[in-house]
């Protein structure tokens, strides 16, 4: 049985039962057994976690950011060994995919949080010299929970992406939950975390992992009175019962749920280039199968003879399609129950819709309604995680716009319109819609990439998210997730924290009476 | 029976009962007759908040501080009326308090949100050039619920204090809730909100005003669908129960709840000047009887002969303060309610306690209870909103520690030190416990006052607020508690916001590759 991190070293869980990892390609159980850990692990946990808050918080910036950079050369040094095992676990290619795309994002976002953490670029600094008050973000001081999704064992991590990076970042000890899809993966990772906290000087608590626990356990986790905040990346079902838990005992959580990402096909780009945005459309649905929280769920094309021949085309693309991996049966027991459900809801069924051998394979599954449809029944959208999308066709540009307006929250909602000026009228009307709809809007390209950059928005309205004023990736505001924010009224000098003290001595940009200024 | 101000006009409410105010100085109820609203007031509020939302929201900002400006002026023009409305409805004295203190701050208030909003210093704009992405803070779009507190009628009313500026300072729609102690200064405040939104050519229904409505109607309000937000000042009980609410739909919650303010006096200080502090805090916790979020309600000494001469002078201080006059009978009846828990929790009653005439007021009070007993027994923190204190005697630093690590979340937090630095040992390990426990951090000063201005933190860990990485006042950050983070990826440049274009048209802050630029 593999150990967990808890209380600063690798040990035997409080386990009330085990589980394997899985190979999707092969359909087979992996040898390696993890434990599902009892409440005692998550409650030693918790102790360690809070009893080395405090030295956390009080650590040097400096101390962190070459923690993270420690960690993501690590990462970086380990490459083939990281690699391996989340193909292995996971079916995602080990190239490009993992090697040449995954794995340097996920060191370069280690990275990107420790430039934060050192230019101090998250903490808003305020100085008001005639009041005597002064304000900046500072850690919460207390445990973050992080909770990881199935679909990128290394860049999304509980115990390596960005939730990760920003909670340390912020000076928290994170308490990770592994996806129990990627376990070896998360232990080896884990393990380099743990060995980078240690070089560092950290609180060896600094960093914990478990795999996996009970419903009831998780949700006694998320509410206990010792952690601080709660960030998950997963299912809507199992982050609204953590959320409600965690509101319910006053902890802040940032969820990232589902998300079906609109894209909204124009009339003149539909005529101007409707076979090319039709690839676009296939080659982004197809993606890593589509377990991508930013896949395109639905496309909106106003009908006529441009929309038939994009479906014809789309439809083509993807019934030519090679069935892709998915990361395991869970994901394809989900899909085929949502495809099902949005059968029911009255879609129609283009072409896939079917899971297929060798390995955890699925068709590429085109589905499609009409706006009417999709308006009076909200069923239309639920997420089919996986390489499905659904055609919405709209009789105008007027029932597109009601398309639009009868949208939940979204992660992203894209908006295609002709190079030419002739949709700008209607885009200004559609735009201002989706706007309140999405956390990116987005103009003539597919949602599926998320760059990891300061000006990137990964977030969105309810409930696509908990909280539509944050962002999950991005440094340094990912970070400001978990901070509080700290006043300073008359406090001496020689007391306030680096960053407001009168001299600047950091010589960082400030808000000083109103002015930033270093 | 007094209109309500819902879907743009003045107009009979929907009502299921009335109630007056009162004037607590005659201990009499005032002749005006307000509306208890019932929910169809409520759904026709929502329902024109929403459909004036979209149009707000593209509002020019220029336009929106010239509202919140004129607002300002229009309270400072009809300054008399509402200050003696103000002091007959709520007891407190219309001078210094209302007129030169309270209504001052309200007008300085909107001010301040107008030149945050026109200097777009609440948006953050962030841009990566090279990957072509850019966000920045954006209006919420919905409606906000404002229930506004009942101990300040004009700097923090539902309808004109911080919560409404910053509201309709993001360009959202607001509902205000009146509190029912002083019904008819909102009612001329939303006058003057109404007349500055006409004025502006803003949708008349950006602004809209109740009284009250059932507990019932209430939770349906902050759960709606339409709704966006709520900001809620008040007691603890009731914001929980709207919190509870918000969370199940999905809506934040900006809450400022009870807060008991703990002051440390640490040894060399109180050597120093025990009795100067103590004059302090005779000022500070009768200083409108008592009823701030700030006021100090424990104050935490070393024991020993200075302790008890602080309390000697206390005391006499105390006991020699003239009776003040309370708010309303509600207020008087917590108290008194409060007091008795806290005896029964142990405390011992010093002086005072006791509700006289003529009007409502009430003795200024001071309770002791030793350390121990304080960190056993979490009912000793419950605040005694009104003219009340818990001195708690410590038998040496480390008591004065463990009581502060027992302390549940507050606004403010303060310590007393000596002027020579003997206590600065000390100092540091009590300050380190007490930053995770206030949203402010006080050195040598009692917590009482609230400083409009930009790096001013009026949040804290919860239960004092909802969230601790917000404040309620200082501009632009409370402007952001009503803000969505809007991305934009290959928004093609014409159709960006303004604070975004490539050639930065407005000439303001922004972070450009990583850099503050303008």
């Amino acid at each position: 049985m593999e150990p967990v991190l808890i209380g600063g070293a690798w040990r035997a869980a409080a386990g009330v039962g085990a589980f394997h990892a899985f190979d999707p390609a092969a359909d087979r159980a992996l040898p390696d057994e993890f434990p599902v850990s009892a409440w005692p692990d998550l409650d030693a946990a918790l102790a360690a976690a809070a009893a080395a808050a405090p030295a956390l918080a009080a650590t040097e910036p400096e101390t962190i950011a070459r923690c993270l950079e420690d960690y993501a050369r690590r990462i970086e040094e380990d490459r083939g060994a990281l690699v391996a095992l989340a193909a292995q676990e996971t079916g995602l290619p080990a190239e490009p995919r993992l090697n040449s795309v995954e794995l340097p994002r996920a060191a370069n976002q280690l990275r990107a949080a420790a430039t934060a953490v050192r230019e101090r670029s998250w903490l808003l600094p305020t100085i008001d010299t005639k009041a005597g008050i002064r304000s900046c973000h500072g850690p919460l001081g207390a445990p973050i929970a992080v909770f990881g999704p199935n679909n990128f064992p290394l860049a999304f991590n509980a115990v390596a992406g960005s939730d990760f990076a920003s909670a340390l970042g912020a000076r928290n000890p994170v308490i990770a939950k592994a996806h129990p899809s990627h376990p070896g993966t998360s232990r080896r990772l884990a393990r380099h975390a743990h060995d980078a906290v240690l070089a560092a000087g950290l609180p060896p608590a600094s960093v914990q992992l478990f795999y996996q626990c009970s419903h009831e356990d998780g949700l006694r986790l998320v509410s206990d009175p010792r952690l601080g905040a709660l960030a998950f990346t997963g299912s809507r079902a199992g982050g609204l019962a953590l959320k409600a838990a965690a509101d319910a005992a006053g902890k802040p959580s940032y969820l990232e749920l589902s998300s079906i990402n609109p894209v909204f096909v124009m009339p003149g780009a539909l005529a101007e280039r409707g076979l090319e945005i039709a690839g676009e459309l296939h080659a982004s649905c197809t993606l890593g199968a589509g377990q991508f929280c930013t896949s395109p769920g639905v496309v909106v094309l106003p009908a006529g003879t441009d929309a038939d021949a994009f479906v014809a085309a789309a439809r083509e693309k993807f019934a030519a399609h090679a069935p892709g991996l998915l990361l395991n049966a869970g994901v394809r027991e989900h899909l085929e129950q949502s495809l099902a459900a949005l059968e029911r809801a009255g879609a129609e069924r283009l072409v896939g819709g079917t899971a297929v051998a060798p390995g955890i394979r699925f068709e590429a599954t085109l589905l499609r309604a009409d706006a009417e449809r999709f308006v009076a029944e909200p069923g239309l959208q639920r997420e089919a995680f996986g390489p499905a999308t659904l055609l919405v066709l709209a009789r105008d540009a007027e029932a597109m716009r009601h398309v639009a307006t009868a949208l939940e929250g979204n992660l992203t909602a894209t908006i295609y319109s002709a190079r030419d000026g002739r949709d700008d009228a209607a885009y200004a009307a559609l735009a201002a819609i989706l706007r309140g709809k999405a956390g990116r809007l987005l103009n003539d390209k597919m949602p599926t990439g998320v760059a990891v950059s300061a000006a990137m928005v990964h977030g969105g309205p309810y409930p696509a998210t908990g909280h539509p004023g944050f962002t999950a990736v991005g440094m340094p505001a990912a970070i400001r997730r978990f901070a509080a924010l700290h006043g300073y009224d008359a406090v001496r000098d020689a007391r306030l924290p680096q960053e407001l003290q009168d001299a600047n001595p950091l010589r960082i940009v400030r808000c000083v009476d109103g002015a930033w200024t270093v």
